[in-house]
């Protein structure tokens, strides 16, 4: 007899942004010829830049050649993209990391929900409240034991230390969903805790492009002694627009350690690389080349200009919400305006009303956590005419 | 203290292809200049069709403007690739899917090996040998018992039902490595076997475009009732040279059903939906509209002329080997060759001698299980004149 995983049955009952999607396809149907503006998931929604486009044409062309087309290629990415990655994300920064520390992926989403296989399950996992939901389901999925850290308004959204010992650690920022950033000594306090609980930070830095203050560091590894305790998550998905494309990469440096029962020191890098040629196999050779351009003097200059636009409207959606006497978090250095629902009005609630009365599509905070409960997230990805509209329409 | 995954341990120190990659990037570095053959991995050779190419051009082109950029996709896949498949691959074989029981993937390396995250640790798991490499290291990761079914000489290569009531089956037909096929008698067989036991079946139907023999199923769901019991896995990799392109599908009908320990019957299809979900974000709008394009009716046409291609590789290779006096298996409905090695020799002995001696690379049987020792994979899917260049070395 087949046994199946029960702890599937422990998830709450539908992905959140599966059930956003219901909830607006039953308004659409109810309510043809309403024009809907999504502020809701977080979707990109500038087309691919023109250096990104040429690049990918050109590897569509070599793949129509028997003397240029590639097959099976490494499953840890092309060298050519880990490499330009190293020099361009972190030796510019001054941090040195080799080729091999480099995964490329077909999304953040993708390493952040199967990095929990090379974890034990028995060790006690922290999350914030809110966060974004792959890292509580996947860790749900596999049985371990969750603790939480509340991000509160009264904390600025900054997580607090645990008391407890946590080994494996998530944190997100430019955070997800409250837009909230952490400075390096914030962040030198979890490497610190880190390094003397011998447990691992995974860093998602999904939004790190979107950090425009200098003193906001762009890589946990600006901070000392970080590849000793940290995994980071890095995507294409925001940065250049490439949700519809799937491409990302995490950085397991060689020097990080997990460790067995019986305390001995096991490369956390070795353990990836084996999990992913055993249950992955590569990118797509055409996606490569597209993530590859963005790297170009050209490439660098048109993706600035999509950021800085997205970063534009997170300032008109902020000022406006403010002038209209809301309280909101976030929209500096990230897309994500995190707004406090006025009254005593549930986030879902809040969801259904201003679909109903604004057709204007948010994310419930709630969704994100119960600490959630009470916000509602907004994003900036939308185009500015759409955003100006919403900003009437509230 | 964060505790690593000790099963990944128990694993072999170096996946099959890394090792022969290892092997013959040593040779190479010792021997420049000399024209290695390989017959290897299994990858490719021919360029992508012109219809998957202007298909991805378009798609690639569409990326590049506001009005038809694609975003996030459904993680499940396109409802426009799910229904040509349903409509070509199956409703054309009287086989009844609807277009949600069919998921989308990067590839079925990747849904092979991520399957096991929908069920329990305590399966009982049978799996072949010889064997692809990832359904053994997939469960050996994840910590489950595993019984073999020896694939047989004397058997033609064709898997016995165990004894033991095993909970999950893989078979893969084709078959990886040997080369053979099942008939409808001995699918049946085994799907008998897995409703007498409420087992599941994972059948890894990759090399099912080689099928040319009539009386061979191309679907386990032409034999009746499979529906109840088994998970199909598809790859657009050999079908139609997308080893670097990325994308495969599988079939989860939504009458299988798992248990839970209380016996309850829970759903795989929404199990596995739930999984994709959550740790998958979909595969690019831009190979999904490539693996469309194989199904148009020039498609179709230029996609049977590679297959055809490959299987007379196979043919000259399989009747070249017997003529040379060899044993050798499958290369009918298959492009593997399964060759006995003449002699005592062991298989990583014979691969070593034929890359020295003829700078041929095959794969040693060995590497599939411990009865694949004394054979050796050759794999049709080269380039003609290598083919019959290694064939007058040998």
């Amino acid at each position: 007899m087949t046994l199946i995983n029960e702890n599937f049955l422990k998830l709450k009952d539908s992905y959140l942004f599966s059930e956003i999607g219901k909830r607006v396809s039953k308004y659409k149907d109810e309510n043809p010829g309403k024009k809907i503006i999504s502020l809701g998931i977080g979707d990109i929604t500038k087309p691919l830049i023109p250096e990104v486009i040429s690049a990918m044409h050109e590897a569509v062309e070599e793949m129509s050649r028997q003397e240029t087309m590639k097959g099976y290629g490494p499953e840890q990415g092309y060298e050519f993209l880990r490499k330009v990655i190293v020099e361009k994300d972190y030796k510019s920064r001054g941090i040195k990391l080799e080729a091999d520390e480099v995964f490329i992926s077909d999304g953040a989403k993708s390493d952040c929900g199967n990095i929990v296989d090379v974890f034990d399950k028995d060790n006690l996992v922290a999350i914030t409240d809110p966060v974004y939901p792959v890292y509580l389901d996947s860790n749900v999925m596999s049985g371990r034991k969750i603790i939480y850290i509340s991000l509160k308004e009264e904390n600025n959204f900054i997580p607090d230390l645990p008391k407890e010992k946590a080994d494996i650690i998530y944190l997100c920022f430019p955070n997800n969903p409250t837009g909230t950033v952490l400075g390096k000594k914030e962040l030198k306090r979890w490497i610190d805790y880190a390094l003397e609980n011998k447990s691992i930070i995974l860093y998602d830095s999904a939004y790190e492009a979107f950090i425009k203050d200098k003193e906001i560091p762009h890589s946990i590894y600006e901070i000392k002694d970080a590849k000793k305790c940290a995994i980071e998550f890095k995507s294409f998905s925001k940065t250049a627009g490439f949700t519809g494309v799937r491409c990302a990469y995490c950085i397991i440096p060689k020097e990080l350690k997990g460790y067995t029962k019986a305390k001995k020191e096991i490369s956390l890098n070795l353990l990836w690389k084996r999990r992913q040629s055993t249950k992955f196999n590569g990118v797509s050779y055409i996606t490569q080349m597209g993530a590859q351009a963005i790297y170009s003097i050209k490439g660098r200059k048109q993706v600035q200009e999509i950021i800085d636009y997205y970063l534009e409207n997170a300032q008109i959606i902020k000022n406006t919400l403010k002038d209209y006497g809301y309280t909101v978090y976030g929209g500096e250095n990230s897309p994500y305006i995190w707004m406090k629902i006025p009254g005593k009005m549930k986030s879902w609630e809040f969801f259904d009303e201003l679909l109903r009365e604004k057709q204007i599509i948010g994310t419930p905070g709630v969704g994100f956590g119960k600490n959630g409960e009470g916000y509602f997230r907004l994003s900036a990805f939308g185009d500015r005419i759409d955003i100006i509209e919403a900003m009437k329409r509230f």
